[in-house]
This record gives C-alpha cells, sequence and structure tokens, in this order.
C-alpha cells in the first residue's frame, strides 16, 4: 500500500507531527509526506496522529492507494526532497 | 482521472495558485486540491501554473490516479471542506 498523507496542524503541534511522521514515511513537500506502508503501519499511525492532533482543530487527510504504481506523480517547480530518492 | 494537487509557494503567489486552482478543482485542505479531471485539463492546468510559478522558488506536487475509486481517502480531525460534498 502506498500512503499520501497531508496535514495542517496548529503550530503549536505541527513540528510534533512532522517529527512523527519523519520516522514512518518520506518528506515531499511541506505538510506532505508520502511511502510504502503496510496497512498495519498504517492503523498504528493513525492511532498515533490521533494521539497527537487536536482533533477540533488540526485536520490530517491520508489517501492510500493500492501500489505507487497505481499513481503517477508530476511535479512543476522545485523539487523539495528529491523523489527519485525514494522509488 | 483523479487528480490531488498539493504546492508550497511563495507568499507573493500563494493567493494567485489558490485562486486559479478554485475554478478547477475542490479546495480540501491548506495548499491541498482534489478533483476529477480530463488529461487535456490537466495538461492545461499544467501549463497554466508554470505562468504563474516561481520555478526555482515554487514547488507543485501532482499525483494522478485512474479514478477517485482508484484511492482511499481517510480524515484526522477535522474535515476543513466537507468532501462528502464533493463525491
Amino acid at each position: 500500500m502506498y500512503a499520501i498523507i497531508v496535514y495542517d496542524i496548529k503550530v503549536e503541534r505541527v513540528n510534533k507531527v512532522k517529527r512523527y511522521l519523519r520516522k514512518h514515511l518520506n518528506w515531499i513537500q511541506n505538510s506532505v509526506f508520502e511511502g510504502d506502508i503496510t496497512l498495519s503501519e498504517l492503523e498504528i499511525i493513525k492511532k498515533d496522529l490521533k494521539n497527537i492532533i487536536n482533533k477540533n482543530e488540526d485536520s490530517v487527510i491520508i489517501f492510500t492507494v493500492r501500489s505507487e504504481k497505481a499513481f503517477k506523480r508530476q511535479v512543476l517547480g522545485i523539487e523539495k526532497a528529491p523523489i527519485s530518492g525514494i522509488l
């Protein structure tokens, strides 16, 4: 399974979310992580994120596709994190 | 085709990008748009975005999947834009 996670977190919690996600996925752009994970890893990430965020103030959207081959990625402008390094 | 567009744009151009994308896709979260588009619409969006952004300072990542059914979306915390309204 391949996941793309985008988030909009209040400033007091955003670094904690970023530090947490860096341990599990690849940072590709401000507030955007992606990477190959298993279903059980996804469940752990969701559980842990729920403990970090304030569900009344913060927003996390998780897109999952069967595999990385299921989607195409195109970059305009600068590539903040050389994604080719991830593939 | 279903597109998810995430962007990291310098402050002087970000509103212009947001106003442009609002005409084509659905705003779902800070710096994140998604929606159903054709290949030709995608090519127009890419051409227009290239004219708005500064390719040395700004970053736009476009994820495309065959159709919305090809991916799953899960939201933790608040849903900034009731996505159900989009489906």
